[in-house]
């Protein structure tokens, strides 16, 4: 069973889940080799008893659930990061603050073609799979246990997930990850000086210098992050101020599908199909009465990160927060802006 | 020239340096190998004409500067990730923040044989280099424009070194690093609500119930953290409350030599001779009247952190700030506990 354990300095939240490895000192390659063979991977049409129970499924509807026949499938992940059953316990070890590993840890897989990475579906499958993302989250946000929703996908790089058939997954935490919490205090901050959205001003800023931006639609801006940690790092923001993702229309949906696979193809295509991940950052759950979070349907506006895996990490980042990124911003969004 | 951007939302400073790839688009291996023979080192006796004058030497008094004999050497990195030349300029980009890159980056080579590892230096020799690590932090602390001095060591990943030589690193930098800021901010709450050094508690408790405990000495305590991010991640403390570590005395200078040497060593033979790296955390230089800093001499202690280099992160990590940790540290503990 796993355990999100606090760091006391800084306030991080660890997940300690043993049962991720087999053996805690192998590091190794993993023996298991990825399914490429569609007739064994978990994920294909056909092989719904390999997985757990379907938690949502967009199929017609004279299909049944957990047989073949849809067009987007969930599922919890097994072995899971994070449990669904239990209550919450937190508990002091001496100085130190620790929780049970309750959450929820979700695969929602993206189509049910084995061979097509995400760039290769269509406009209308990605919107579908957004949909998925949020009908998910609204599910899931009914959990008072649960404080935040993580959506994220790992292409190329992907410990744990024995298949490459291409999906998403879900990560329901009883914490806010501390990149969004940081977010929210930034987000905050500015706006408490400001009286405007940080998110709002950026946008506007970026959409009409241009000089970082990789492209835009009626309801979405890409660009490159003007501090960006990595190389060819892409936030894609909607244009019309809102922190929760889950309030997205069927309109934005399929706007945002587009740029995102436009944006994920000018990587993949410009940068010789780099490993790569993308976060979702919308607003937490159940927030609690702190004052912190009492403007935060003015302040904070969801987005979507973007991290291309360019650069094998060093310890510095790690140990120090420090970023060294070679690629000015400008010069990243520039070549990308050719890539068609 | 590289630069200093700030992130607008968190306030993290990212540096923006095209001179370290080639090509912004090229993030293959490099292709200039490694140079593993030391005929063609530049870190080697008799090669010091191959690199910038000495900064610093500790070599016999009958032995002459950017000569051979020396038993530790220390020059600028070439291309260096900030440069010394310059004021220290800050400029807005619309909404944005930048600084011009200055600062320093220097090499400090362990030892003048090529072939040994840190951990196969001699104590002696291994004390060197963490005086030397002092006399660069007290010399540079008396240069104004630079607000930290971080000292680090990669091993095994190391972009933009050419040789195999064993080396430290330091970077002088106008601002402070995310993390220590963050460490620093901590401690100081600690302090605001019980009047004691956080981490002189941590070591009170890791070194009494010694489940997470790795090694001890008089002067140090070698443990996995309580949250420790990554699987076998170790800190090492100095017991006596300090937060300079230019205040190293020799005797300490020793103790830490042997304890950073043992604690690698498991690393090395316990997990079959991983990449790692270790940073140092000490308190900032030139300290400005901010009440966030008016304790800090009681309530920051200097410490290293060892991180070894096992699993490949995802972008989970970066996107969200949330670890996910396979061995639990006390597991982690025992184990290295094992090996000598």
């Amino acid at each position: 069973m796993s355990e999100l354990r606090k760091d006391p300095i800084v306030g991080r939240w660890v997940i300690i889940d043993p049962e991720l490895t087999q053996s805690t000192k192998d590091f190794s390659e993993p023996k298991e080799a990825i399914v490429t063979d569609p007739s064994t991977c978990p994920f294909c049409q056909g092989h719904e008893h390999m997985t757990l129970p379907e938690i949502l499924g967009y199929r017609p509807p004279e299909t049944q659930k957990d047989r073949p026949g849809w067009w987007i499938r969930v599922f919890a992940n097994q072995p899971a990061i994070l449990h669904i059953e239990g209550n919450l316990k937190r508990q002091g070890v001496g100085m130190f603050d620790m929780m049970s590993g309750i959450g929820a840890h979700e695969i929602i897989v993206d189509s049910p073609d084995h061979e097509k990475t995400y760039i290769e579906l269509s406009d209308n499958q990605v919107e579908k799979v957004i949909w998925a993302y949020r009908d998910r989250i609204i599910d899931l946000q009914k959990d008072e246990r649960f404080r935040y929703i993580l959506i994220f996908k790992n292409h190329g790089i992907n410990p744990g997930i024995k298949t490459s058939h291409s999906h998403s997954q879900l990560l329901a935490t009883p914490v806010i990850p501390k990149a969004v919490k940081e977010e929210l205090n930034g987000a905050k901050t500015h706006y408490n000086y400001k009286e405007r959205c940080i998110y709002c001003d950026i946008i506007r800023q970026e959409t009409i210098m241009k000089d970082r931006l990789v492209e835009e639609n009626d309801h979405f801006a890409a660009f490159v992050p003007f501090a960006a940690r990595f190389p060819y790092e892409i936030s894609i923001m909607p244009k019309k101020h809102e922190c929760d993702f889950s309030k997205i229309t069927k309109e934005q949906a399929m706007d945002l599908s587009k740029i995102l696979k436009s944006v994920l193809w000018k990587l993949y295509k410009g940068l010789d199909k780099p490993a790569y991940s993308f976060v979702l950052h919308t607003c937490p759950n159940h927030v609690p009465k702190e004052t912190l979070w009492d403007t935060m349907q003015l302040d904070f506006h969801w987005h979507l990160e973007i991290i291309p895996r360019l650069l094998k990490p060093t310890g510095l980042e790690m140990g120090s927060g420090f970023y060294i990124n070679p690629t000015p911003p400008e010069e990243a969004a520039t070549f990308l802006k050719t890539i068609n």
